[in-house]
């Protein structure tokens, strides 16, 4: 018996007039739905993430609970576990996977949760770094079913800056020759290698650098975590699954689509959820000012940054304090019991 | 007739023990030193640049007024222009030109300033980014001769985070497999872009982004700049010169060396000079709080962050309002009136 299951989609046709045949969403259910379909939480996958990554949040006496709350985790497409470029048979495998949105994402996910699970209000949407994209996106496309909003560490768009940090990502990876144009038969390993390296020095702040907090995470020096986390992180993953999530990341726009037409401030206008905008507090790549403009422009929200110096991480759940994790719960306590 | 003059250093014994053999050090000088040889300004270049790319902080009427001062400007080792991998003939030459530390550059400076030159004091050292490391060495190592310091933009030592978003760059120039160990015989011109693409999101802030600046650069949209001017902005330079100096600014403490033994505080106590500390206050890389902590303990030390969005660029004389120019100008000229 498998951890998750699987929503078989059929013919997805995406926003850009591709049609993703025989789509898969993997999702995973913790608790049970009420008879009146309402007491559902729907916590979407991060950048690189499955739905066990996000289960440090939830469990018996946290603010996710399952003795109360039915809480849906819907996979990213993209990550290796939906359908992704790694698991889609040819013609549109590998670099011909299409381009899915994070509102494509949405829009699949919300026949799971309204066809197949009976949901008929979610008491919150939440997620953390790409997890927080896919929430804002649920709440202003159908604020009639999101009450609660919580976006982790996120935003509702991709910044122009951080589109440029993620162009060094992808630069990194795709420059090792063996990357083939994504026809790859072996790993880019050299190249697996420099994405992870560049991508060290933008996920955790300066103050966290400067005070070794590697240590806390059982590194012995600055080259053994550099070596043994960075170089290592992304070895075993797919270049083209990595990438496809990358692009997701970078075109994301809550209103880059046909209900919003590209107005920014509309979509969060249209946000009627209750809500908590709270990114990291020393976030280099979504930094809190973002976050600071959006709660200014949804109409009942606050805005609360997660006190630390993890930089992007807060709230990843990777502190061993569990500080932020703490600061988050508290927070979901809060606001759904308000 | 040459804009610079080449001082012959000889055979320069480095810190790492290995010799600098018939080691050249290109400057150039602006102004007239006076009888007393009092009235010199040293200015060493930062990262990628020549003495060519100081001269915007110098001219009539300025706080650096050639018809005050006597300004010296020292090009660093690595860049290409003084003793670097590119010019240095085999055994030394390309990758294995030996490590040249920003000591060892303050050391051949000093010759060429009393031996060749005749200075006595230097009324004031500074420099920006790579140029402030080189300043602060200057003020620690002789506090008899330099009287006032202004650190732009820099640091006295390479903090760990500092460290890491070099080792991004690094990693996406060498992962290039034209890039040959250093041996290439043609310019590995998908590493060099990949680089500048690494760079584009560390150089600027993510306000500067945002508010899309570059198009104050002339700029027609965001994929303009960043192919325009990041994309191209290494090709031409010779890999091995990039990285020279890419260690030159990883291994930089005003600490390591024989005379403070790596007691980081202790050299910065040394410093006798009048100091304005002048990081840029949206950097990222040199975050004004290294600044901060290093006015803490110089003995006659102000802070004073430069007001800018242009993050790492601020100060580096690209700001087409010259609104940092300006403030450091000001800066200079009470720094120098003290």
């Amino acid at each position: 018996m498998s951890d998750y299951e699987v929503f078989e989609a059929g013919d997805v046709v995406l926003q850009n007039d591709i049609t993703l045949r025989n789509a898969k969403l993997v999702y995973k259910t913790h608790g049970t739905l009420n008879a009146e379909g309402t007491n559902a939480v729907i916590y979407p996958t991060r950048y690189g993430g499955t739905h066990v990554d996000n289960e440090f949040l939830i469990g018996e006496g946290m603010a996710l609970d399952p003795a109360k709350y039915f809480i849906v985790v819907p996979n990213m497409f993209g990550n290796g576990v939906s359908s992704s470029p790694s698991n889609t048979p040819a013609p549109f495998n590998g670099p011909k996977f299409p381009r899915v949105t994070i509102y494509d994402n949405i829009m699949v996910q919300h026949r799971l949760a309204t066809e197949v699970l009976g949901v008929k209000r979610f008491a919150l949407s939440v997620g953390w770094s790409m997890g927080a994209e896919q929430a804002y996106q649920w709440a202003c496309l159908f604020p009639d079913i999101v009450e609660r909003l919580a976006p982790l560490a996120g935003a509702a768009r991709c910044a122009k800056h951080n589109f440029v940090f993620l162009e060094g990502v992808k630069a990194a990876l795709t420059g090792d020759v063996e990357f083939e144009n994504g026809w790859y038969e072996k790993q880019p390993l050299a190249g697996l290698r420099s994405m992870g390296r560049v991508w060290a020095g933008w996920a955790l702040s300066q103050a966290w650098y400067r005070k070794e907090m590697y240590k806390s995470l059982g590194y012995s020096s600055l080259d053994d975590f550099l070596i043994a986390y960075w170089d290592g992180i992304y070895l075993q993953r797919d270049p083209n699954d990595l990438l496809a999530m990358m692009d997701t990341w970078q075109q994301a726009d809550i209103s880059a689509n046909d209900t919003f037409m590209g107005d920014f401030e509309q979509a969060l206008g249209a946000i009627t959820a209750r809500t908590f905008v709270m990114p990291g507090q020393t976030d280099m790549y979504f930094p809190p000012e973002d976050g600071e403009y959006e709660a200014q422009h949804i109409p009942n929200a606050e805005f609360r940054p997660i006190p630390s110096l993890w930089g992007h991480y807060a709230g990843g759940g990777k502190d061993p304090t569990g500080a932020d994790t703490k600061f988050i719960d508290d927070s979901l306590r809060e606001l759904l019991s308000a």
